[in-house]
C-alpha cells in the first residue's frame, strides 16, 4: 500500500505534468493495465496506450489545474477537487471537477474516475 | 435516471438534515438496500436499518456539514467537496470530505462513498 504522502504527491505530479504539457510525466503516474473513466458514465480508456491518447488530447488543448482545497487521501486512494482553465479564443473556460485516484501497491494509479457534468463548465 | 438539479437537490437535502440533526431525513434520501462506505475502505452499511444506526451515531455527534465550491453533477452521480465542523469541547474540530452519491432510476442515493483519512482531520 502507498503512503498518504506517495498518493499525495501523485495528485501534485499530475497537476504539474499537465502545466509542463508533459503527456508521458501522465501516463507514468498510471499501471500498465490502469482504467480512466473520465467523465464518470462513458466508457473507461484502458491500458498506457489508450491512456496517453487521451491524455494526449486533453494536454493539447491547453488545459491547467488548479487544485481546489485540501487533498482526501486514505486507504487505497486519493479525491481532490480541481477547476481546469481552458483558453478559449479571446475567453477563459473552466469546467469543476473532483477526481479520485485508486493506487496498487506499486503506487501508480490503478484506476481514475473523473466526476463533472455540463452544469460544471462556465464560460463555454 | 434522476435530473442533475434533482441530484443537487438531494444533497442540498442531506447537508441540510444534519443542520436540522434529521438523522430520519439522511435516511429517507437512500434506497433501501443502499451501501454506505464511510470512510472508504471500511465495511459498507447495507440497508435503511445499518444506515439509520450510521447517521443516528454521525448526527449525534453535533457534526454540520459546510459545502466547499459546486457540486459536480452527471449521469447518475453527484460528488461534492465539504468540511465537517465538531465541536470538542471548548474547541472546533473539523474534518475534509469528498463524498460521492451514486443514484438509481427513482433518484435515492444507491451508494454512498466518503473519501477522507487522518490527514484530513484539524483541531483534534
Amino acid at each position: 500500500m502507498p503512503t498518504p504522502e506517495q498518493m499525495q504527491a501523485a495528485v501534485h505530479a499530475y497537476v504539474d505534468a499537465f502545466a509542463r504539457e508533459d503527456s508521458e510525466g501522465v501516463v507514468a503516474l498510471f499501471a500498465e493495465d490502469a482504467t480512466v473513466e473520465d467523465p464518470v458514465g462513458t466508457p473507461a480508456k484502458v491500458g498506457h496506450d489508450a491512456i496517453r491518447e487521451f491524455y494526449t488530447m486533453s494536454i493539447g488543448t491547453g488545459a491547467k489545474l488548479e487544485l481546489q482545497g485540501p487533498i482526501r487521501v486514505g486507504g487505497d486512494f486519493a479525491a481532490f477537487a480541481f477547476q481546469v482553465r481552458l483558453k478559449m479564443g479571446e475567453a477563459d473556460a473552466t469546467v469543476d471537477v473532483i477526481d479520485v485516484f485508486r493506487f496498487d501497491d506499486a503506487g501508480k494509479v490503478r484506476s481514475m474516475q473523473a466526476f463533472f457534468g455540463p452544469g460544471n463548465f462556465t464560460g463555454m
